[in-house]
């Protein structure tokens, strides 16, 4: 059996999309960041780096969006979640989602977790001002360079789909107009189309 | 045939290590920042992110050091760079990689690269303060996880190898004493005896 740790309104989203479309038996265990929970002594023995999500497997315990979305797509194959046949169709899969996790991700954590980067509140609030336009770029690029679709990769639904849905959820509360970003736009409404979106938005909530 | 676009002293130095311990055959085009190179309308052709590595291949080019490292080991099966038909060893191989470029590299990139994330030079200056401590931090968290070797992901030696040996080179310039994480250090003094390694840093200081 799959848990998936997971807490709302953040990238652990991506990875309980992507359980929702594969198929598999999962559970979801709430961590909750108001409590910090995060940071017990038994969340710790799961995830030493303090963070959702992670994913407990009969094996141990994974890490890490970009391995936890490959994972998912290897251990469901007949879902066909990621080009598993073509290293270099998978290769361009893994491009992107790394590229959401360190470069996107990481300009958007500067608005509310400055802290990890800078102990000066003042040096927070500079970062906090440059997210917008941090966030406008990245999706820029992301929008100058992604395929016409439907999905993240082109004619083939993937688990980078779920996490481009995540990350552009946040382009809002950073303060940037998804609607200047059409074939992101497209993208986002697309997916609220599909059952296990719908799905997991709804698991997420509950 | 391949083509590593490389930058010395950069996080390009994985790919090209992993390219050399593959057996395949590529060539090394470097990218002068110097001159600005990563943000000339021609390499910008190649790589619109204006970073290196990207992998020219007769397919097209890869960007993001751990989409790169997995297409390495899936092109060259043979010398077992990766575990390739274990996702749950595969999911961890990821989820190290990972968190070298979400994580580590980013703690590293405050150090000189803070104006991505501010605009302001002081508030610059207090995100280069904390870097020698977040470098700790995640080192810290890599020598309690890692396994007792002698390679990153216990056994078997992989495509984390050069990364970590990549990332862990930057604790020095970072002002963090590699000393402190003997698991990491005894993993870097194994990796320069390696033939592929050698001849990767000659060539980047070539």
């Amino acid at each position: 059996m799959l848990t998936l740790h997971f807490t709302p309104n953040t990238c652990a989203l991506a990875s309980l999309i992507a359980l929702e479309e594969s198929g598999l038996a999962f559970e979801v265990k709430r961590v909750d960041f108001a409590s910090s929970e995060q940071r017990s002594p038994a969340y710790l023995d799961i995830n030493p780096k303090g963070r959702v999500p992670a994913l407990s497997t009969d094996r141990g315990v994974l890490t890490e969006t970009p391995a936890i979305l490959a994972y998912i797509a290897q251990v469901a194959p007949e879902r066909r979640l990621a080009p598993l046949d073509d290293p270099f169709a998978f290769g361009q899969l893994q491009a992107f989602t790394a590229y959401l996790c360190s470069t996107v991700h990481v300009a958007h954590a500067h608005f509310r977790r400055g802290a990890r980067w800078s102990d000066d509140p003042a040096a927070q609030e500079t970062m906090r001002a440059k997210v917008p336009q941090n966030m406008a770029e990245c999706f820029g690029l992301i929008e100058a360079t992604m395929p016409a679709g439907p999905w993240a990769m082109g004619e083939a639904y993937s688990v980078a789909d779920p996490y481009l849905f995540t990350v552009a959820g946040w382009l809002k509360p950073d303060g940037v107009d998804i609607d200047g970003f059409p074939r992101v736009a497209a993208h986002r409404a697309r997916m609220l189309e599909r059952p296990a979106v719908a799905r997991a938005l709804e698991r997420a909530a509950g």
